[in-house]
């Protein structure tokens, strides 16, 4: 198994996959997109994800990122979707949320952000393939309530 | 936020929380159980789970760990909880899964695997809380295909 040195002073330090935590967020049929401020994939949309931090709950970190990107509160309903990207280890846990109310506004890490009926969704302006993924997965399982959570399609 | 540093050369490390990937196997109504041969919980009882490595699935991991830790080969059949230990940064996905046949047999971090019955459950001697959750809930979704993963308790 490859190991992780320092860069600095060649001492191993052992690397794990990480954790992205996001949401599908909604409010009357409408869902939250943000435009990323940075790279990866600046100018692109996206859901409000990113990495869970230590001490940190999955929901919680997922509701801390929606705050963090879109200035928005959400209430977290369910797992919609564990993805995974082994090839940059990483695996996304994708919640179902709602919005506690219209009003977003760009974090630091976005440079706009919108709520967009299904037929608004800027498709070729996604940032990533989960995101695709994500919203797809999201209007599949629209009223319902009880499902197991989807994967990599 | 707290850093981490290298106790070497005093470099900034990010630690991130790691994610623990394991399944509830069972065969013809049984479950598979390990003994632990390894700290913490020496000589308690388990259900096969660790640490996920990179550029692994989740699903991948939770095989390769029933393999490791009771010699089993099993088939992963659907997400039955999303548990989450913030205390220590743990985010564990256990998945529900059949054994591909009866036999299973002791790996180097296992002192003896069986396969018990419901009232055979060791409660007392089991390792972690997260193992009792995992039974229990197993037991609540027996015939049941779509569900929600569970949560802790």
């Amino acid at each position: 198994m490859e190991r992780h040195v320092c860069a600095v002073c060649g001492n191993i330090h052992y690397v794990n996959p990480k954790i992205v935590v996001g949401s599908v967020c909604s409010w009357d049929g409408r869902i939250l997109l943000c435009r990323r401020a940075i790279e990866p994939r600046r100018g692109f949309w996206t859901i409000p994800a990113g990495y869970l931090e230590e001490q940190e709950t999955p929901q919680a970190g997922a509701a801390r990122e929606a705050r963090e990107e879109a200035c928005a509160e959400i209430e977290i309903d369910t797992l919609l979707a564990v993805y995974s990207v082994p090839r940059i280890s990483q695996v996304q846990l994708i919640y179902r949320a709602t919005l506690a109310s219209p009003q977003s506004a760009p974090g630091t890490e976005s440079l706009e952000t919108k709520l967009v009926t299904w037929e608004e969704i800027p498709w070729d302006e996604l940032a990533f393939p989960s995101v695709h993924w994500a919203l797809n997965h999201h209007r599949s399982v629209e009223g319902r309530n009880n499902f197991a959570p989807f994967s990599n399609p």
